[in-house]
């Protein structure tokens, strides 16, 4: 079943190209899924796209089109017409449509939506486009089976084979009453298994999951996976059925939000792949870089504050790495367990007691490296006082960031900040100026500088 | 539709519990979902949460006991016998059964295995169990709904009503041969447009997807995702249907990858949430903060070798938390990039041109930032030379920090370790020691000492 792009794959489709054997190119074509033509068109030339997209019907062509990597589509969908597009997009499921034109200029969004011949789909499409982005009316689409409650089972599957043939995937039929609003559900199974005469009205499942058209994205996501739902409708404030989301789309709103977690705690800031330009990652990564040369710049003056304990206390000094370090490590550990806890719902409890609790664990993991810390400083300098001062300092130092590895996400997650920018370069470099500052002061104190 | 648990909620329910007021407590989880029960059950003390699992009947329990948290469900199932347990399980699909049964001792997996009343159940449970984790054996459910290519579209409809009494939701119905091989699939919505009198085989689709048993679960969450299929069935190497996987349990699998690779990064040796004891959180956080207290102590090393060069140049030593810094955040930025890039497949090319591309950015990223140190050391040291020698050791710093931060999860990647490994301490760490050393190294150089 798997479909591997070979280099004699390519060099074969370049040829047929380049002979224009648009019937051995179909062929070639016939039996390799949507996904996988979408690989191969990210691989070859931008012309061989063009042609490839222009040659194929517009059945496939549309599947392939979502599939495709932003950056390639927007490239392709340069070269069509607005009369190319609309064919390609009245092939395509709402939401799909709606994804690919509000990826276009406002004034190409007219003319495609124009150049639509199905009205329905057109109003429907420009229903999607006018909710905000990232909310459940932005995911869901218009395409489902709805039934009325007064009809008969009989009736139901007659009339539904006409609804079904729009629909890619019937998971569940949404029974409503007069005024359009959800009153429950069926599925495929229970409409199979029950009578003809019988009613709708009495064999639906009145209760049913469902989430207004402004719920926020990443909670439709947790509510379905939660309830392990494979498809949820969408209504408006006044339970009027809009659409559906279906556990695809959920998939794709989980995945980029782990993306963008795992990317912010690697400081990065937006979202970029292997694959982008030089320019793209440099912009996604000098911010954070540039935070960096901040702290360091930070930590010089700090210790150079303190140079004049150098001609005595020279390893304090050489340790100011190992402290630094320290302190950027345990506070990414303990954001990231935080930023964790938060996205799945587990933090419960006040910040008092999360704090506590941390403060424990910093407490427990510092006095053991620092016991490390101690012996291999006493052994190496032979000298016992700072042995002392270093390990001590770097306990301090641990408690102080796990405690603000901990408390900075909280805090930004109660002000509705996204906690996750918390974790990464940020935490990292306060923990690293706050971890050099407070080391030297203790160790000046115990060692009665 | 959403239930909040509230702190009324859990006194009025202590007080039931406590006054064994049966009916009321059952009346009062009556319209309750299970995945909220079973977090109620997380919150309520463990004599409470025996109690309301011994009391609610086993169709609701069992669904419960699936979504229970790990500990709480442990700590629960030592306190139910081989018997009751076995009824949870009877309740159970195959998949979710043999999950929880492998929770088990072995000497408690074979009584309860023995305890169970359908002897086909324990079979597919028994078989189940029998696949290595993280495969797709271990993954799929044995129920599905399977039809023999010979029917007709009648006998179908009337034998598969028994067979979908089972499976919670019909996804696709899958088509066998005579000797259980699988040649095809079918929708529900298929079926019901269809004739009555036509064949089976007269109306399948022949292009079905399949995995098979030995296939890794990461692989197969690639697939279903790529293709965007809601199930898949499972085959043995001679392609005779054994199960099916369905999109769900991908989410949980995904789920599961996005938080390892968030917990490596973030330098977690274990899966542990907030919730987990000091001692077990200890275990995930102690070894990555160990290998930074070596690499703290390299530093050390590094540093005092080089202290006869302090009296004239202390600016240089101050600068070695920047140097660091900088080293670990560029090697964390690029190694995520390549780990993300190889999560997705989208890390195509050689090695070398990787690497060519990663040496430009960070040459890029380097000479930017190195200006602006420079510029700051100039004017607050005031010593050209001490400032051109920072910056030049900056930027070879960054240039060496994104090239071991690129190559070695693709290394690891090529030998067939998880490359996720090398984003976190384990970069960091490394690249503090090469950084700080190659600092000195081109610094001494530059200013001749």
């Amino acid at each position: 079943m798997t479909f591997e792009i070979t280099s004699e794959f390519l060099e074969n489709l370049s040829k047929l190209i380049e002979l224009k054997k648009n019937k051995a190119i179909e062929k070639l074509f016939e039996e390799v899924h949507y996904a996988d033509i979408a690989e191969v068109l990210d691989e070859v030339n931008f012309d061989e796209a063009i042609y490839i997209i222009k040659l194929l019907d517009s059945e496939k062509t549309s599947e392939i089109l979502t599939e495709l990597d932003e950056d390639t589509r927007t490239r392709i969908l340069e070269n069509l017409s607005a009369q190319e597009i609309a064919e390609e997009i009245s092939e395509m499921d709402t939401d799909d449509a709606a994804d690919i034109i509000a990826e276009l200029s406002e004034e190409r969004q007219k003319n495609v939506i124009n150049a639509l011949e199905d009205i329905e789909h057109a109003a429907d499409i420009k229903e999607l486009l006018s909710y905000k982005d990232n909310t459940a009316g932005a995911l869901m689409a218009k395409e489902l089976v709805k039934v009325y409650e007064t009809w008969t089972v009989a009736g139901c599957l007659r009339r539904i084979r006409g609804q079904a043939k729009d629909v890619s995937r019937v998971h569940s039929i949404y029974v409503v009453d007069k005024k359009e609003k959800l009153v429950g559900r069926l599925s495929l199974k229970d409409l199979i298994v029950a009578k003809n005469d019988q009613k709708i009205a009495d064999i639906y499942i009145s209760a049913v999951d469902s989430v207004n058209v402004n719920e926020d994205d990443e909670e439709v996501a947790k509510i379905m996976s939660k309830y392990d739902l494979e498809a949820i409708p969408v209504v408006d404030d006044n339970n009027v059925l809009l659409g559906r989301i279906t556990i695809d789309d959920i998939v794709d709103v989980l995945k980029e939000e782990a993306d963008r977690d795992y990317q912010l705690a690697a400081g990065l800031t937006q979202d970029v792949d292997s694959d982008d330009s030089i320019l793209d990652l440099t912009k996604a990564r000098l911010p954070w870089l540039f935070l960096g040369l901040v702290g360091g710049v930070g930590a010089f003056l700090i210790m150079e504050g303190f140079q004049g304990v150098f001609a005595k206390y020279a390893a304090l000094f050489f340790f100011t790495p190992l402290i630094a370090a320290m302190a950027g490590n345990v506070g990414v550990q303990s954001s990231a367990i935080i930023v964790q806890g938060l996205a799945n719902d587990e933090v419960k409890g006040s910040i008092n007691s999360r704090l506590l609790k941390e403060m424990l664990l910093a407490t427990l993991n510092g006095v053991i490296l620092a016991l490390f810390l101690f012996v291999f400083v006493w052994l190496y300098e032979g000298k016992v006082n700072t042995a002392l001062a270093i390990a001590v300092s770097l306990v301090v130092v641990i408690i102080m960031a796990g405690l603000i590895g901990t408390f900075v996400p909280l805090f930004l997650d109660k002000r509705g900040i996204d906690p996750a920018i918390a974790t990464g370069p940020f935490i990292t470099t306060s923990n690293d100026i706050f971890g050099i500052l407070i080391y030297f002061l203790i160790a000046k104190l115990i060692l009665g500088i």
